[in-house]
């Protein structure tokens, strides 16, 4: 008999301790996060977590990837298929299904700040931090090039560089996001400034 | 007597400090460095350090003040006379003299980063990154607006979120300068793409 039940079951505790480990690092940051914490959090035994994830870079690599590479398979599907508007596809995955701007920052942007910046002279860390920068970039970039393409958005600007500042900038809003009073960091009116740039550099008119 | 010679001797010790122990952050980082690092550095005995900065904190914040406040007081300056390009100005403030977008990050921004990210949680660190963003948004908005008040800048926008928006683009490639190969960063290429986004916003005609 297969182990079918058995294999379910190892998937959803997976996801399961994933869940936890992601309100772990929401609230404490990477650095002060311990997998025993986790194993805390999770309800799960040391072994129980370890059977998963060998150490705490692991686990979190996992968390960044399973939402990364949500975004990118759910961006590639959308992209095979005719698309309407590249600009609206655009302000979905920046700003989620209803297109709208407002004062919510991701909430695990301060901790994946943290992994990346004190983890800035480690090799293995330096190699995924710029691998998820390739497959972020690669994400707005397809959508831009597409748009360029059917002729909706214009060519002015390479789709690349135009992806790279979309990032840089989105990079700069979650590091204000994470030191900032809330009312400082004005978050939607720069995400609507951020439009605004897009709009005159694609020469979209909406 | 007055000890002249002994208040010049004081600050000349305390400036050949800082610039040792700028030095060793940018080597290090915020986190790595000790005091005795910047004692080694700096050739002084631990009472020569303590005399000046009686933590680590101290120390970086007079370094990061320095300079800041070096900029501050000199665009100030340059804004209380006539100027003839508010569009120049600005491209000094954001590139230097030469207004030449180039592919090098200030040294210490890594370290800066460390500093206000790990620090993100901490009462003090919070309140200082808050004013010195606020230090830093004065001198932007302020060459924004005098030149949006002579007619050289087009009032579309307001100086306060655009100066946020430049703010929010140069950290986030200052974090990326942090985190990812040089080559990958394309500083330059990006520096331009902020370039045209502002005499996009501002309407500038070069």
């Amino acid at each position: 008999m297969s182990p079918k039940v058995s294999q379910e079951h190892l998937k959803q505790r997976r996801a399961k301790i994933l869940a936890a480990a992601t309100e772990v690092f929401t609230e404490q940051g990477y650095e002060r996060t311990t997998m025993k914490h986790v194993m805390e959090a999770a309800g799960v035994s040391r072994g129980g977590l370890y059977h998963y994830f060998s150490n705490k870079e692991d686990l979190y690599e996992a968390i960044l990837e399973d939402n990364l590479l949500r975004e990118h398979t759910s961006t590639q599907n959308i992209l095979e298929k005719k698309v309407d508007s590249y600009w609206e596809l655009l302000l979905k995955v920046l700003f989620g299904e209803e297109m709208n701007p407002n004062d919510e920052m991701d909430a695990l942007a301060p901790s994946n700040l943290e992994f990346f910046i004190t983890g800035r002279q480690d090799e293995r860390r330096r190699a995924y931090g710029q691998k998820r920068y390739q497959l972020g970039l690669k994400i707005y970039r397809d959508i831009l090039q597409a748009g360029q393409d059917k002729g909706e958005f214009s060519k002015k600007y390479k789709s690349d560089i135009l992806a790279r500042t979309i990032i840089a900038f989105i990079d700069g809003l979650a590091l204000e996001d994470a030191i900032l009073p809330k009312e400082e960091v004005k978050l939607k009116e720069q995400s609507i400034m951020l439009i605004d740039y897009l709009k005159m550099a694609l020469e979209v008119k909406v």
